[in-house]
C-alpha cells in the first residue's frame, strides 16, 4: 500500500465544557475528555486507513491540570505510524476559557486503532505512515518502543524481548554499576 | 480597540454523525446540524471578542445534501467583520464518509453574536477585524449588505434606508428599463 | 391531491430548559432553540404531507429574549402553503418561568420542508394548504414573496425574476424619486 | 386562594422517538416515556400552582401497545383537583407515524405534585381546581377515591378509613352475599 | 421450565445525580428515576426470562425523599414470582452523597414485564421463580395479591373476582361491623 | 486515618449499550467504555475516601473483545491500595447478552484519584485500604510497581529510581548474560 502523509488525516475537534460533563467541583470528569479523545483519534484513524476502525488500547493518561465548565478543549489528533492492520495515534488536549484566554496544554495520549472490514469483520491492511517534519519522525521511531511497552502491559510480549525498551533499564542498570 | 486578524479566532470542530443525530431516512436532522453550527461560531465570537456572547442572528440557510449516520462532519468558522458589540461569523460544513473518502461541501451560514458583560449583562465593544485575504476582505466588505438584509428581515430598516442592498435590485431595474 | 387545513397538521412541543442547554451566561443557547424549531417544525409537515420530509432550509431568525435555565418553552408550528413537493412551516417560540408566570414571544421563523419517498428518496408532491382564517390567509399569501427571497438567497433566482418581492424595493424607489 | 379552571395548565408535549430511547426490540422503553409524563405533567402543575413543584407519586401505569422508532408521541397534561398543597395531574398519551397515520391512545396515568417554596423548601398551599366540563367534574370527584387509593398503597391510610373506596369492595361483597 | 433462583439475576445499577438530571430545586427528578428504575428491573427480567423483554406495567410509586445533584443513587433489582409469560420485578433506589455518606432508602416498585419472541413478536412462557430466604417467600406470595389489584386498576378483573385482595378489604369490613 | 476495608466501597454499575454509544459497526465505542469505568472507578473512591475526588490517571487499557448493541456491560469497582492523598481503584468490565447469555470478561484497568477538599480545592488525606483476601493483598502489593510505572510514563521518576520495576527488566537481563 502507498504510503500517506501525517497531514492527510489530521483531525481537530474543539468542544465546550457542558453541565452534565463537570464532576461536582464543575471540572471536566475525566471518563469525558477520554471519550472525546476516542471519537478524535477514531476520526483520523479512518482517514488514515480508509476504512473502519475500533479502538485496540489507549495508553497510560494522567490528568494534571483541571478543565472548568465553559472552557473550550481543542483536541488534535495525528496518526504516528502503521504497524500492519493497526495504526497508533497520538492526541493532544488544549482549553482555553471561553474568551479565548489562559491557553493552555492539558494532557496527551497514544491509543492504537485497528482497520475491520465491514463485511468479514477481520482486520485489514493499513497504508505505512510517511513521517516528514522532524516531530513527525521522532513520533515515528518512538513508535516501537511504545509498542513494545504495549504488548508487556497486555502480557503478549516478554520484557527480554523488547530491545527498545530494556535498554532504556538497562542503560540506567549499566551507568550507576559503572 | 486593537484590531485582529480573523486567524486569532479561526475555529475547527469535528463530529460523527451518531444515531440520535438522525431522521428516520437516517440522514443527519438538519436542526442537529444548525445547533453544531451555533456552537462551533459562538466559539470563534468568543475567542474574537474575548468576551462572552450570545447568538443574534441566523441568516438563511439551506440543506442540499444529506448527510448519512456514521458521516464525520467539519464545521469551520471564521470571524468576517464587527460591527460596535456584535460580530459577523461565516460557518461553512464538510462531510466525509468515516473512511475519510467523498469529501463534500454541504452547507454554509453567516451568523451573527453579541458580546454581553457577565455582570451587568450590556452589550460590550468588540474588536474590529483585520481582513488581510482576498476572501477575508470580500467578506468584510459584503458584511454591511448582509447587514442591512438582517435589519429589514427583522424588521429594523426600511428597504428605502438599505442603499447597499437596494443597489441591487434596483441595478436590475434599471438594466430591464433601459 | 387534495388540500387540508392548516389545522389538521399543527404542532404544539413544551420543553424546559436543562442545564445542559445553556451558555455560560444561563441561557438556552440559540442552536438549541433551533434544534427543537426544526423538530416541532418536522413533524408539522410530515403530518400535513403524510410522508417523510427533510428540513429544506430555515430563514432568517433573531433571538431578541433571553430564555433562561428552567424556562418552559412552547413551541407552535403550523402550515402556510405547498409549493409541488415542498411545505412551509411557521413556527413561533413563546417562553413562560416554570410558574408560569412572565409569558413572552421570543422567536419566529419559517422552515421548509421537502416530502421524500422512503425507498426512491426522491421528492413526492405534497396535498396543497387550504387557508381559512385572516392569519392563515395572509400566511399563505406572503408565502410566495419568502419563496422568491429564499431562491434569490440559495441562488436560484435572479432579483429580476422576483417580482413580487422587487415591488418592494422598486415602491420604495418610485415613491423617492417622485 | 382563587379557583383556576383546567384549561389556565393544560400542557401538550410532542417527541419523537429517537434510536436511543428504543428497547432492542425497536421499541420506546416504558421508562422513558415515563420521564416524558412526568415532565409533561409537571409543567402542567407548576403553571397550576404557580410554583415550584416535585413528583410525589406516580399510580399504576400499563403499557398496552408498543410505539416504535420514528414515531410521533403526543402527551396531554391536566390537573384534576388539589389537596391543600398537592395537585393531581392526569396525563394522556397518543402516538401516530411519522406521517400522521395510524393514530392510537396508548396510555394514561394520574401523578401527583407537591408544591414547595424555595427558599424554606416546606410545601405550600395550591389553589383550587375548578372543574367545568363533565369530564373535568367526573375527573375531580373521583380524584378522592384515587387519593385513598394512594395512601392505602403508600401505608399512611388503613382500609378501613377510605370510605370511597371500600364501597368499592364491599358493594360487591354485598352484591355476592344477595 | 426449570425453576430458577432470585440470585441468578440479581441485578445492582450506580448512577451519579447529574446536572440535566435535576429539577430546579437541583434534586433528581422523578421521570429520571423511574427510568433508571425500568432499566435496572428490565436488565434483571431479562436476564430471568433469557428473552427478550418490555414493561407491562409499573406499580404505584410515591416519592418521599429528595436525592440533590452529585449524590449517587443505587438501584437493586431482583425477581419475585413469574406468571405464564409475565415476571414481577421489585426494585429497592437507595442513596447516598459522593462522600458515601449520608446513606438512605428512598424508593421502592414492583414493575412487571413480558418476555417477548424477537421475531414472532409474541409472548413466550417465562421459567418460575424459585423463592429461597424468608424474604423472597414472602414476595413470592404477596405477589399474586399484587397481580389482582393490577388487573383490577387496568380494568381486566373485577374486584368480586380478585379473592386476595378483597379479603383486605373485607376482613377490616368484618372486624368493624363485629 | 483508621484503615478501611475493600468491601466498604466496592461498586457495582450496569449499562445497556445504547445505539448512541455504537461505533458504525455497531459495537459500544472504547471510548464510552473508558466513561462508564471512570464513574464506576470515581464512586468506588469516592466511598473510600469519604471526599469529592478527581480522576489522577488511567493506566494502559486494551480492548479485546467487542460489546454489541444491546449487551449489558458491568462494571465492578474496587480500592487496591491508597498513598497518601491517592488512592488506585481497579475495574473489572463484563458483559452479556441481553437474555443473560454469553457472559465473558472484556476489559480491566487501574486508575488513580486524588482526593479533593471543596473549599480550598487542596489535595486530602486518605484512609489506608485494608486488604484481607489473597486477591486483595496480591493487588496491594503490585500497586506499588504499578505506582512506580505511572511516574515513570508521566515523566516524574527515572527509571533508575523505580526498585520494584527495574527488577522485572533486570531480572530478565541477568538471566540472559549468564
Amino acid at each position: 500500500m502507498k504510503p500517506k502523509k501525517v497531514a492527510e488525516s489530521q483531525t481537530v475537534m474543539s468542544e465546550i465544557v457542558m453541565p452534565n460533563d463537570t464532576n461536582p467541583l464543575h471540572n471536566l470528569m475525566g471518563g469525558n475528555l477520554m471519550r472525546w479523545m476516542d471519537i478524535a483519534a477514531g476520526i483520523c484513524a479512518g482517514k488514515h486507513c480508509e476504512n473502519y476502525v475500533v479502538t485496540a488500547s489507549v495508553d497510560h493518561v494522567s490528568f494534571q491540570r483541571p478543565i472548568p465548565l465553559g472552557d473550550v478543549v481543542t483536541i488534535n489528533a495525528s496518526v504516528t505510524r502503521a504497524f500492519n492492520t493497526s495504526v497508533e495515534v497520538y492526541v493532544e488536549v488544549f482549553a482555553d476559557d471561553l474568551k479565548g484566554g489562559n491557553a493552555r496544554r492539558c494532557n496527551h495520549a497514544y491509543l492504537t486503532f485497528v482497520a475491520v472490514d465491514k463485511v468479514t469483520m477481520k482486520p485489514c491492511p493499513v497504508p505505512p505512515v510517511l513521517p516528514l517534519s522532524n516531530d513527525e519522525q521522532n513520533q515515528f521511531e518512538s513508535a516501537k518502543r511504545r509498542r513494545e511497552m504495549r504488548l508487556i502491559l497486555s502480557g503478549r510480549m516478554k520484557p527480554s524481548d523488547a530491545p527498545d525498551l530494556r535498554s532504556l533499564f538497562l542503560g540506567e542498570e549499566k551507568k550507576k554499576s559503572e
